[in-house]
């Protein structure tokens, strides 16, 4: 199920319009090119809207967040929207500014956005079920899994949104179904990039299975994952960050649909 | 011939001026340095006629096209063409905005653009006679070679600029004569920014080979096509897209004018 | 000692705010994560303080300038100075514009920098002890090295920083002191944003060691050249630039304390 999800996007070849950060842009458009999606970067507010015309999916990204990108966010979200198009955004540093956490409430307020990708503090920052979910006051204090799933599944469904919490274990829920993923690997977080990866692969997946989003989305999770998995095999006794960062889109490039289904580690609750 | 262009630029090491996306800036700077140009990256509009002074050629680029970064085209532009030094236009994705298209035009009809760097489709969208080749209506129709070179040189002698057409065969004409190149991988499609270097280098050969600028701009063609057949005979099993682009852009740096004469595949129509 | 430094940034993991240009901005990131820092780029003038107020180090940075980054570096350089936070400067190109010129001299009469990094031709077009050193007129030429190092202790001196020199041999003083620092290779020149890499590491040297500031500078700039040692070390015989560039920042991932201590090459003048 979800392999056939990856094999849609191979023949689908979706274009994904991204209104990113320039920090992982280029991270962003070589995975999306590894997964045979085809990646186009635009953040002028004046094309936005044109360009997301043209697209399967749009991925908002809140790093190196301006106002022009915001603009940018603005139009091309709402393109899509009026077209059916898919749209995921990544709360990036949301918790970090009032910038950031006000404009990603306006684009959660405004745009019929399909899935939100953080991690669980980034999405606290959103999601006030999220924030008083077992008392947790603290950042890094992690309630057991079965509550974070029951408040996870509050929060998307107050917010209308599936959540994507990315962290020891991957949680992915419409707020009815949550799967738990356990793929992937902690190292993945010493390099720049993964998590901005994994928004536009999930753009990229929902583009290509608009009637499953829910499956689309744990697909590009555990793809990501699973690519962190068998790139961490190829690891010499002298490489480290970078041969890892190339090694996962690698991994990528390589990764069938039987693959897929075959390395996927999840349930659903 | 064309590898006296590449010895030339290893002995003059021009500064390139480019103004570009953010992207593939870095793909672009890199590949530069590797193959002993320098780059210099600069697009606030107040510097930019100042930076271009300095510069043996500019590269102008639409990618993650902005108000701010067009400004500052048109700036170093005219800085670099009341010195005379090379100018290249590379129209990204100007198929898919009114606001590209416009942009390139004007670009084109306000500067003295030496080249410009485009695939077939992204210079249809700037060429009145390449619109109308052959009849040709539908993106990815392709007419007979013979015909596409006829068109591609009216437009060339039209623009009144060398035109750099890439493909499965790339074409490089200054509207007399046109280079039909052979080098070149398909899986040179999977990386971002091979287009954007291919750009960039072309402003390093044009810099260092003012007076034949279609053989520069040829050789700058066959140089990175013949890197990319290279970079693919190191591909192993498991390497993927970022191995190829690193791969890419090593068989620059190792290239001498003697590998690329001898490994440049070209006629002359 | 110099071990020491590297120690406690793998121990403090230090938030490091990057306002930094798009061409390396990546590569800086990658390598503050192989180092154990945390990085943020954030360059939106509205969250430049509060980001900045988060952070052990704030890391400013000229390349591919802008007004809109200016004014970020301000908020942010005002918001770590009243907090006591080390500010790294690095003059990119600061000698090709007067934009930029200006720009970094209001930088370092308005905040409290604590480092300025720059190659040799970079900090004279700072600093007029520098400028009129040894009758040095022309850019290129090299006075003898203890005249260098007595204009720049007092150039160090003149701006009340610590000065961090980068070329042939690496000086980095207060002004009393001087690290003469014959780590590096002159093949790290040859991959773009190793100058940016290096300002970044400084700044999360500095934030770790906040009591020790020469020290800790001194031994960021051991560690990127000795990471340039290393690096070197792995390349084959078609190995170029862009392997180059994912060994070095690989050899900062594997670098120890214990490594740094003994691979650290310097005599202190």
């Amino acid at each position: 199920m979800l392999g056939a999800c990856l094999d849609r996007v191979r023949q689908q070849a979706p274009l994904v319009h991204n209104i990113t950060n320039y920090v992982t842009a280029n991270d962003v458009a070589n995975l999306l090119l590894s997964c045979g999606a085809r990646p186009v970067m635009a953040d002028d507010p004046r094309e936005a809207a044109e360009i997301a015309g043209h697209a399967a999916a749009v991925h908002l990204n809140l790093g190196t967040f301006s106002a022009s990108r915001y603009e940018a966010m603005l139009a091309a979200g709402t393109a899509a929207g009026q077209l059916g198009r898919p749209i995921v955004l990544d709360p990036v540093g949301v918790g970090a500014s009032r910038l950031r956490r006000e404009a990603a409430l306006t684009l959660l307020g405004t745009l019929p956005i399909t899935a939100v990708r953080g991690n669980l503090s980034e999405l606290r920052a959103l999601a006030e079920d999220l924030t008083t979910a077992g008392g947790v006051d603290a950042e890094g204090d992690m309630p057991p899994l079965e509550e974070t799933v029951f408040h996870l599944k509050a929060a998307a469904r107050s917010l209308g949104t599936i959540l994507i919490a990315t962290g020891a274990e991957d949680l992915v829920t419409d707020g009815d179904r949550c799967f738990v993923i356990r793929n992937g690997r902690a190292e993945m977080g010493r390099i720049t990039g993964t998590g901005c990866q994994l928004s536009g692969l999930t753009a990229a997946f929902l583009g290509a299975n608009p009637e499953t989003p829910l499956e689309a989305a744990a697909a590009a999770v555990c793809a990501i994952g699973l690519a962190g998995e068998l790139g961490w095999q190829r690891m010499g006794p002298s490489d480290g960050s970078m041969a890892y960062r190339n090694y996962l889109i690698d991994a990528v490039y390589h990764l069938s649909g039987e693959g897929l289904e075959k390395g996927a580690k999840y349930e659903v609750q």
